[in-house]
């Protein structure tokens, strides 16, 4: 089945916001197993919209429009899809009471007339109820086609989709899609192919597809089948196959986690608490740690040490450490990791120094960051040379740094 | 005149990659004057490519292609454009020998044939030389339209646009299109609007209008005129008007300048040091410091105090306002930051303590934050409370202590 969607807005047209909608709907639907040829943008104009959604019909078997679903004369789609096909539009008493009870609980006096108008639905259609915002979504179906209208606020968005629409459009396939991601950091992308070229080449249910991010490779297999459970099952020999190639190197096989949500799962596992010293990140580690709710019981407090008196003064790094080698240097990453542990009670410390740019220190080329984890008694110390920007460098060096902590942990603590 | 986008890619109806360069080159059209009413996404497909290009050609005067100009078989942009407008592809010398060049400098050792093929251009087309990659852009002319071929990588896409594509668009027009944008910080959107309604309202040239940021807001003053000269005469008085109307708040009227760059700037221009002293931010607050270049002149050291211990340990805040008030109070907060500057040398500090949630702490909201700063031998705390997830919360307090920061500088060292 063919999917399309219609990005209706003139924010998006004006360049004034990104359309991070977009990109999530087109991965869903792949996800979903759904092929996708177009995909288009219009602003909230009626003869130019209802041009898009009569053309996108014609091509596709699935139209999935976001935006315009709102309060005001602007918002248009629902008006102008119900045009489109022939369908009245109809008050839904149950939206009308949900806005009620939205209303109600809000700091609005008075309600403004024109909310009403989002209790008005096409007549037949499916209303899907918006726990974050007063557009309800909807689902029309007529001439054998699927019209998905959602709101365009992201937040309102994104939970309608994954727990209302996604169920309807497996619903309507006769094959179930499953996948599973496997998150991988620590080795490149083309490394990853290299070890999984037969998987990749070779299997085409499941199939296996490689995805470069910043500082990892995540590997999506995917599974068609009758059902859940027979996609599942021919999913885990795979998964299991890929960590059995690529090791450490995967850190989950879990949509939703994140890098650190593993790395903080690790402290709590094995009960050990992590500090940071950061030179050249200045913070965006610490900041990625505490990110994960709950963190503060493996991350009590850390130090950004951005000048060499600093480093110093709160780590104790040597002043001949630092004349001899460098700020920028395995000797200086080591003693700034050795020192955090000792300024702080943490088991472990987590220290990053580098050069992030634009301009270079002596000899010592942009991108160059040295990244020590001290654990244990021993000390690791990793040498990288970033390529990119300022905050490519400083996003990479963070990504690189949450890894050297993971990889610590498991050399140090798994049995 | 009318714009259109068409974005090439696979990768995009996959979802695997935002499309920021559509909201880019939008941004910049919208800039330019150039009216907007359709974009659209295609895969690297002849027919459908073919027909998407058709359509805008008929529906508007400038055609904007990016993407599909490498060196693939699945790389057919050029070749279809061609084709639908009747012009042959011919070699260019001066490409291919950029090329040469190119790979004689590369780590290649040999050049793949395929690589040939970027030096083959619509006949009479203007190439635009890519710094950055080797793929040229191109311009082509006919039927009095104009199709702009670009490379997809923002990082190729991006310069080649700003240094050559502008110049050309600016000289299609009769009006030259002029616009300076205004950064305001520390007052929300409907109050920037209120103080500024007549403007808004009232002005077609200039014109203005409000856009919402994270925590701040943007004024973007845009004038049509003959020439650059008097477009710029234009803005100027209604600039000065809008910064007399709105004082203190406006940080900068540099479309370039972020908060953290005024902010750094302020520290350079004054001679200061500031210290940050972060809990709910955990390091992020530093982030935004450290993101400037030459930071390192005014921000030292900072700390991230998550648990109490530590703020009591690294910030000397006292047990009993720990205990009476909370580690989210007013009154911790204030010590933070005179901790901060009392444990290091720098002339500032800012403290930030909050809850970002997902849980609230007893009686204390998830969103409730303190913001201190310490300068002067004076200390000023605001009070927050913020809507939105973690992160929101997060990112938000960072921007409201960047902005008491920039105010305090203001409040304590303007002459």
């Amino acid at each position: 089945m063919v999917a399309e969607l219609i990005s209706v807005g003139t924010e998006l047209l004006l360049g004034n916001i990104v359309n991070t909608n977009a990109q999530f709907l087109a991965e869903q639907c792949a996800l979903l197993g759904l092929s996708a040829y177009n995909q288009c943008v219009v602003g909230d104009n009626r003869e130019r919209l209802a041009e898009a959604f009569r053309t996108a019909l014609k091509r596709s078997d699935i139209v999935i429009l976001t935006g315009g679903l709102g309060p005001t004369e602007d918002d248009l789609t629902k008006e102008v899809c119900a045009e489109v096909l022939g369908i009245p539009l109809v008050e839904d008493a149950h939206t009308r009471e949900r806005l009620e009870a939205y209303f109600a609980d809000s700091v609005y006096k008075e309600i403004p007339d024109n909310n009403w108008k989002q209790a008005e639905v096409p007549a037949g259609a499916k209303i899907l109820d918006n726990a974050n915002g007063t557009a309800p979504g909807l689902i029309l179906e007529k001439f054998g086609k699927s019209v998905i209208l959602l709101p365009g606020p992201p937040d309102e968005l994104v939970p309608l989709f994954r727990d209302q629409v996604t169920p309807y459009l497996r619903a309507l396939q006769p094959e179930y899609i499953f996948s599973r991601m496997v998150k991988i950091c620590g080795i490149g992308e083309s490394a990853v192919e290299e070890k999984l070229i037969d998987l990749i080449d070779g299997q085409t249910n499941p199939t296996v597809a490689t995805y470069a991010k910043i500082g990892e490779v995540h590997v999506r297999v995917t599974a068609r089948a009758a059902g859940e459970e027979e996609a599942k099952k021919l999913i885990k020999p795979v998964v299991k196959e890929i960590r059995s190639r690529l090791g450490d190197s995967v850190y989950s096989i879990r949509e939703e986690e994140t890098l650190e949500m593993a790395v903080v799962g690790l402290l709590k596992k094995y009960g050990l608490t992590v500090t940071t010293a950061e030179s050249c990140t200045g913070g965006l580690l610490a900041g990625r740690l505490v990110n994960v709710p709950g963190a503060s019981e493996v991350f009590r407090e850390g130090v950004i040490t951005y000048s060499n008196k600093a480093k110093k003064k709160m780590l104790d790094v040597s002043k001949s450490t630092l004349k001899k080698y460098g700020a920028v240097s395995e000797q200086t990453a080591r003693e700034m990791a050795v020192g955090g542990v000792f300024a702080t009670d943490a088991d472990a410390c987590v220290a990053v120094t580098g050069i992030a740019g634009p301009d270079a220190d002596g000899d010592k080329p942009v991108g160059l960051v040295y990244i020590a984890c001290y654990m244990n008694d021993k000390v690791r110390v990793e040498k990288f040379l970033f390529k990119g920007n300022r905050s490519k460098i400083r996003e990479q060096s963070v990504v690189k740094a949450l890894d050297l902590l993971r990889r610590s942990i498991l050399d140090n603590y798994r049995k």
